[in-house]
């Protein structure tokens, strides 16, 4: 499987089940959502816009898409602090381009562009390589923390995705999520 | 890595959190155990009746383990039937000896023997590959279902599995699940 397959396969809207689990504290927090990613037209604004705020010549991307989601988190228990809460609050609905970059040289692997992340609302440039069991792992690193994603079909209509988010220096890891999500045959 | 550095990597205690995703439902269960991994040797008599058990020559095995869990679940709701509810009992605790038996021509690849499956509580033979990434993969069929796992180490401490029941036909994918587990530093 290539980029232009994976992207491919995973244009659709999808709804996700995920678990977090919030290692420190042994803490589960489960979220239902709603994915929707659609692809886009390499000329369409919003795309251009992120290639050159990156100074990245349009020509080498591939598979521009956006990728929006909404969920509701159900929290265990109701100790969890005011000011985590609001911040979950953000992530569970919002909306992102993505820009793939492949190398030139070896194409399974390359820059993956976002206007804004989706663990930090900063744009953010990762790292993906694509591997011969059809495993997609994006590595993005922000100020103060990594991201390390491994997303992968176990059938054409179910995807996988398991997160992590490590301390900067990629001793810790804090957090480990896992989604799976089906496709949705309803829209 | 190779098998016999995975192996010798997974020996210890683990602190494991599972979420399961039973994706018909869109239902979360979640479990917390304690997850035992300890080296054995090959002249243990387990060891050697489960060789027997599958004719298979004991001069062939590499690095057999027992493993042995113990843990609680969580249901969400109570209006799970109490048949279910039993069989679910049963395999929160147990105990299994493990004996890969690696491909000599292609030793990254192999069968992994056991007394009795923890999916199922049979004998069972699973096939498994090491990947260049470090990820192990495992299928196992039994008579009405298949089972893949994906086990990987994103640090030496840490260990994240995912694991799929498929139908026979491999067309349909009933639960996920996911388990961080955390080597227990105090035992």
């Amino acid at each position: 499987m290539d980029l232009k397959q994976f992207v491919k396969q995973s244009i659709g809207r999808w709804r996700s089940q995920r678990s977090a689990h919030h290692l420190a504290f042994a803490h589960f927090e489960k979220v239902r959502s709603t994915i929707d990613i659609m692809a886009l037209d390499p000329q369409d604004p919003g795309v251009l816009e992120v290639c050159e705020l990156y100074k990245i010549d349009p020509a080498s991307m591939e598979s521009p898409f956006r990728m929006t989601w909404e969920g509701e988190s159900d929290w265990d228990e109701d100790d969890w602090d005011k000011e985590e809460e609001e911040e979950e609050e953000q992530e569970l609905k919002g909306s992102c381009i993505l820009v793939p970059i492949p190398d030139p040289e070896s194409p399974q692997n390359g820059q993956l562009l976002r206007d804004r992340g989706y663990a930090e609302t900063i744009p953010a440039i990762g790292h993906y390589s694509l591997n011969t069991e059809g495993i997609f792992t994006l590595i993005t690193e922000y100020d103060r923390a990594a991201a390390e994603e491994r997303i992968w079909f176990a059938t054409p209509n179910l995807r996988f995705r398991v997160s992590q988010i490590k301390t900067r220096d990629g001793q810790g890891v804090t957090t480990a999520s896992f989604s799976s999500e089906i496709r949705s045959l309803s829209s």
